[in-house]
This record gives C-alpha cells, structure tokens and sequence, in this order.
C-alpha cells in the first residue's frame, strides 16, 4: 500500500487485508510489551491544520508502539498559519525525510494533492479532509463490527448483509461518507437517517437507503446504530433543526435505545455530546461500542502505518 | 501502589517507601547513561487541563528516562474544550491503553474522579488538582529536606522533629496543603506563616502552628523556610495585601535571610517571583535548595511511575 | 565544543570539522535504518521563546536519529511568560539534567547570556537569537554550497573563491549575519544586495561588497544568489519599499532566473513568499537548493548536537 486517502477507491479484498493485520496488531496489544520494534528508524510526522486531539494521539500511539519516531506539527503559530503553500510545507517534511506524513486538513482533497503531486515519496494518510473523507475511522468501526458478526473466526471475511444505519448530519461528515463506501465495498446494507436538510442532494449515486425518521429505522431492525457527533457550531444555521428538536427527532434516547433489537450495536465516533446526539444511558449500555472503536482505532492504525511503511510494494507503487 | 492522589491518605510507611525508590532513582541519574529500560512499552499520558510546562516537563523527562512513551494531551483546543465530559476522556485514554494518566486539573478532586470511577483502570497521579493537593510536590520537598537532614544515610528515615515554616498564600495553595499532611506524617512540625486573609478558616483541624509574623516565625529558627508562589492574578483581590505590603511583611528579603539560623534551607516549588516573595539574594544563596527540588522531582517522579507501572500490587490493588 | 553560540567566533578549522562531521551524518541517513545509538539516554530540549515549527522539527528529527530523548518546551503558556527570568528557567532545565539546550529567542544575545552566565552546564545551541544570528542555518547553507561545489570530495574543503549574493532585508536578518561570518571565514567573497534602508548602517566592518541593485549583482555572474525571506509584518514599515515595489525590484522573478550564469544555484532559508521575493519558477527550478538546504539541516544539527554532546572536550572546555 502506498498511501491511504480514502475508502471511495478502496477494493474490498484490500480493506480486508488491512483489517487482517489490525488482527494482528490487535493481538499484540495484549501482551505485557505491546511495543513492536517494526518502525524502528522510520519517521511520522502528524501534519494536522486543524486541531484533534483523539485522532493525533491515536496516530502517536500507532507509531510509537511501532517504534517509530513521531514528529507532531501542528499548523498553528507555524509558517503554515503565515500563508506557506502546502506545496512548500510538503517538501520541507520529505526533504527531512519524514516516511509517513498523517495529515488533517479543513479542505477536501488536501491529502490526495499531497500524495499524487509529486513533492513528496512519503505514505500519506488522510486523518480527515474537509467534508470528503476520514478513512482510518471508517476502517476501526469496519473492524468493530466485524469483531462483533464474527468474533475470533473474523480474519478474511467481510460485513456480507449486515444492516449499518448511520444516523445525524451526514452533509457536513466525513465519517459517514467513508462509511459508507467501506461498509458497502464490504457487502454490508447502508441506512442513512437524517432530516433532509442534513442530508446530500446527490443521494442517487450513493449505495445506501434514506430514512428521515430514527424511530422508522430502528423498526427495521439494523444490526447498528451508528450516531454521528453533532457540530454545535453548526447548530444556528437555517438547515439545522433546534438542538431540542434534533435531540427529540435524532438523538437516541433511553426508548429508543431499548427499543432496539436484541444484539443490535451503537458505535459512535466520539467524542460524544451527552444528551444530544446520544444518550448517557446508550453512550455506557452494554450495546455501546464507543470504546472498543478507540482501542480498534489504534490497531488499525498500527495496520495502515505498517502496510504503508514496513508492506511490500507493488511495482506500479514504486 | 495503584495511584497517588493526595498525601492526605497516604501513611508515613508507604511515604518513606516512595522517598526511598526515589534515592535509588537519583542514583541512576548521576550515571553516563540515565536512561532505564524498566517501562518499556508503557505509555503515559500527560492529561493537562491547566498550562504547567514545569510540571509537565519533569514529569515527561521522568517517564522517558525509565523508556516510557510519553503522550502529552493538553485541553487546549481539544474535544475536551469542546465540552467532552472528563469521563469520555478518560475512558478514550483506558481504551488506548494507557498505563498511567498524569493529570493536572483545575478542579480539587478530578484525580480521585477519575481513579475511583471505574472508567479506567491506569494508574493516576495527581499533577495538581484546584487548591486541593499536588502530591508529588510534597514527595520532593520531603525528599530534599530527608536529604539536607540526614544525607547519605537517609533511606528508610523520616523527618521527626524538623521544623518547616511555610509561608505566603496557604489558602489557595495545594502545595501547602500537600506538604502539611506529608510533612507531619512523617513527624515533622510545621508550621504556617501569612497574613490571617490568606489562611484557612478551619485551621483547627490542621496539625500545624501558625504565625502571621515572618520575623516571629524566622525567631522560632525552623531548620526550613518554604516560599510560597504568588499568582500574580490574585494580587488585586480585597483579602490580598499590596505587592508592596506583601513583599515588605511576607517576603523572604536580605535580612530576613541573614536572620536565619545556620544550617536553615530555603526552599521554594518554582517559578520564583524574585523580589516579591523572595528575593534574588535568598532565591542564589547557598541555603536554596530551589534547584535540588527541581532535581529531585525527576527522581520521585520517576519513582512514581515505577511503583505504578512496575510494582506489585496487593490483592485489594488489582 | 561546548556551545554554538554564533558564526562570528567560529574558526575556519572549527567550522570545517562541523561539516565534515555533518558529512558522516548524512551518509547515516541514506541508510534503511536512519537512526543511531550515539545520544541515547540524553536529553535535549528545544526552549522556543518565538514559534518556529521548521527549525523546531528539524532539531527534533536531528536528536531523535540520534536516540536522544527530546522534550519541547514552548515559553508560550508557560511561567516564562508569566514573567520567570530566563535564569530560572535555565536553572530548571539544569536541574532537570537537560544536555543540550537548543534555544531561540527574540533577544539578542539570550543565547550568549544562557551559555556564559554559568547557570548551566548543558550545551548551547543557538536556534535564532533576535536579528542576531543563527549558526545551524549558516552552517548548513556552507554544507549546501560546498557539496554543490566539490561534490564528493567536499570533506576538508573550504569555499575559496565561490561568490554569493545574499540578497533582501539584510538589516533585520539573522540568516544574513551568520552567513556573512561564516561564508568569509570559508573564503568566499559576499556580496550584499538590498535597498539601502534595508543594509545595516555599519557596513564598513562587514566583509562584504554591497549592491543595491540585484540585476547588477546578478551581472556579476555569482556561484550562488541566497534570496532572503522578508518578513510580511515588516512591510508597512517606513523603510521597507512596497510589496510591488520590492517584488520588481529585489524578487527574483523569471527574467532574473534566466539571466543567472549557467550553475549558478539559488538558496532559500524558508519559509518562502513565492511570488514575493522569490518567483515559484525560481523556487521549483533544478537551480534551487531549497530542499537540499531542508536536508542538510537535519545532518548539521545531528552534526552540531553530536560535537557537544558525545565529542571531546577540551581542557578548556571542561
């Protein structure tokens, strides 16, 4: 694997292969030392240009159980914020020979100019661009809900028929959209619920079912329930409902959450707001499955720098 | 041990343990090469709700010196800032694994919170909470007055009959409070120097003396004088002396530093407000122990993280 | 060596063994495996008095190759801005064992004052002191030079003979300072090219020829233009020409690129203002130096860090 920027274009026996070597990194989290000495030498920078504290250190973690050196470079105060091209901020990293380059960015695309422009020979993961896409997200709740179909007998296989409802603002997310394209690359069925304001309008391209009503979706039983985060700073905007209103139509509350079906799981990408996307009573039920995604997030991305950084290469990816 | 939280509820037995680790400590760190491999494989994480790069920094040099991977979350700009309840933080620092939270809080009790919550099962250290305690400042000073007193011959010792004075802002101060617990448990006498607005209402259960002179407490000639920082931010509050009245009745000047017994040390946590609550000639004089203090830190920090991360843990522990 | 403090005292013989030295490191670098046991279990600490992410980073890699535990200290939020004096906060970093402080600071001479006042024993390197100087640029802009002019057999040379013109806002430029100093000891002949209001008023002790026009400067065939980056904030200044006016005059624009003698190289310190003092055709052209210098600098100061840090002493030293 040469870079990991999105989901959209990433084939189904490929994410299968990264989710088989989260497996494994999963399984050397267990043991007393949990670091590895795979990445030794080897150099992460985190190049984030909009603060997220959970996603860099998950990202510091991966690397450091790897032992690779982890180089953090937050864009504030940096000659970025002092209207340095990306291009330029990029060279800079390769020519310090940095070998993998985690990247947040505000705008849409930021990574895949990074990895297809030619500045820099480094892996590029995408940590979240603009509205378009957070791939390794997407990759720990696939791995999540896998863990959770098939249990110890997961390695190789896929989310064939398993029911995903993603439920919130999937306009602005890109937690949902990467969802949606792994999640159904891997056979699963895909529900988006949302009011239609904070829905797409280009829905016809994607592979997904609507729903406007929680209650509706939850009546068809899915195998999860996965509740975005509400942005509170979109909360004024003319799309938005109330937050009373959102929370009332939206929020998984303590009877809806009772109201799902045996088995059914709720993931949530964190961090939460209590009582308004999610209840505290859904955030910390047995169904919940906040916290395995935190510690999946970890593994998968240990998989995703390995495979980048240790992997072999094709020879069209040398 | 499984956390420290408070030198409130810590006995002299388990304290003198702690400052006896800590010698062996030192002892490595005056080797060419101070670094341990004792925590490999450990991860800790700095969880700073207030700015303290002091503490922060000693705390991080400790944890890597014993190979540590240290993981520094300031809240600044985090999801935390955002509104994220200390609870879902905490259990997205259990669910990547760290083996210990180093936590400085503005709320007195948010370390015992997040020990005895049942979110996460990392050992917690208490880095500063409110103006409740901040114990490992406590576990330096001791550890630097045992050595003043005792020297070479001071493991296993305690402090019976030293006399401490501590003097300036007690009432907002965790430093005090933590060095008055510690300190008499471990049989020293202690007593508080301020003016009657800067102290506690409910002295009467506190195990120390208290004076509202510096020159009557210096007359009672304590093997120790402990200066309290000034926060600068306080200055203009109606319980406060001016600066120049405080600096003139409280401050630690040239002679009331020439008053002082032979043999009596000066110390101070740090930053020094020099010319306020001491002043240049006392914070350079050779009875300073303000920079063994700041050595010394390294070394109980170190022990800390040891006897979390390494030690045994009785049955009632685990 | 025991400081880097400046290019001004640094002795030709001095300054050559800094590059050959840095030649070793490089060649380190183009292994598999970039990193080095030679720093392990030291400590240096990146104290940054002013943001500056490149310069940060590129230290950072620099210790981290070399196994050195590295611990950023950023004075912003920190008791230093609180109004702690630079001599606590050495003081701390002494007694915290710190070997190598890396210091940049808006004052000139804050270097200087940490390395001479014996507050310390740790190394000093000088990372941007004010309009001071700042040696690990300059050194690494000889490194640059003197590969490009002697390639492979670069080890023992000098710059005889090779011309540089450095040119923009001398005045405020500590990139231009250091390079003066060192360029010279080098052997090679400097020539200044800026508006008068931006040349230092005591030129007549500089080394250098000076120009105030750079299609001049350029007809005199230099090995290599050194294109300074101007400072943005400074441009409503009095003195300072107008971005157009600048841009027309001192930018090195396509027609300038093209007028430049064949081999003639152009350097950048970076951050660059394309568009503004230098044009993106200069920027990306074969000619450009301007990630080799990126390059370069991780070497020098892996160089620079090695030499006070695991290099022998002189008696005098001691």
């Amino acid at each position: 694997m040469r870079h990991l920027l999105d989901t959209r274009t990433l084939a189904r026996d490929d994410a299968i292969a990264i989710l088989d070597v989260a497996e494994d990194m999963a399984a050397t989290q267990e043991r007393e030392v949990k670091k590895l000495p795979t990445l030794r030498g080897k150099t992460v920078v985190n190049l984030f240009f909009e603060d997220s504290t959970r996603t860099r250190i998950s990202f510091e973690a991966a690397a450091k159980r790897l032992s690779a050196d982890v180089i953090n470079f937050s864009a504030k105060g940096s000659s970025v914020s002092k209207g340095e091209s990306l291009q330029d901020t990029a060279q800079t990293l390769q020519a310090m020979a940095a070998d993998a380059v985690v990247i947040r960015h505000g705008a849409s695309g930021a990574p895949h100019t990074l990895a297809t422009s030619g500045w820099i020979s480094a892996g590029v993961v995408n940590a979240g661009d603009g509205t378009h896409e957070h791939p390794t997200q997407a990759l720990l709740d696939a791995f999540t809900l896998r863990r959770r179909v098939h249990g110890a007998a997961s390695r190789g296989r896929d989310l064939d028929g398993v029911r995903v409802a993603i439920v919130g603002d999937i306009l602005h997310s890109r937690v949902a959209r990467s969802n949606v394209w792994l999640l159904t690359a891997l056979g699963a069925h895909v529900t988006l619920v949302a009011p239609p304001t904070l829905l797409p309008q280009d829905l016809s391209r994607w592979p997904v079912a609507v729903r406007y009503s929680l209650d509706e979706a939850i009546a068809e039983r899915p195998d999860a329930v996965m509740m975005l985060r509400i942005q509170l700073e979109r909360m004024n905007a003319a799309y938005f409902p109330s937050e009373r209103e959102y929370s009332r139509q939206w929020g998984l509350d303590p009877v809806r959450l009772a109201a799902l079906p045996d088995g059914t799981i709720v993931m949530h990408p964190g961090p939460m707001n209590r009582g308004l996307e999610i209840s505290a009573a859904a955030a910390d039920s047995p169904r919940s499955t906040v916290l395995e995604q935190v510690t999946n997030g970890v593994s998968v991305r240990m998989a995703v720098l390995y495979l980048l950084l240790a992997g072999e290469r094709t020879e069209e990816e040398r």
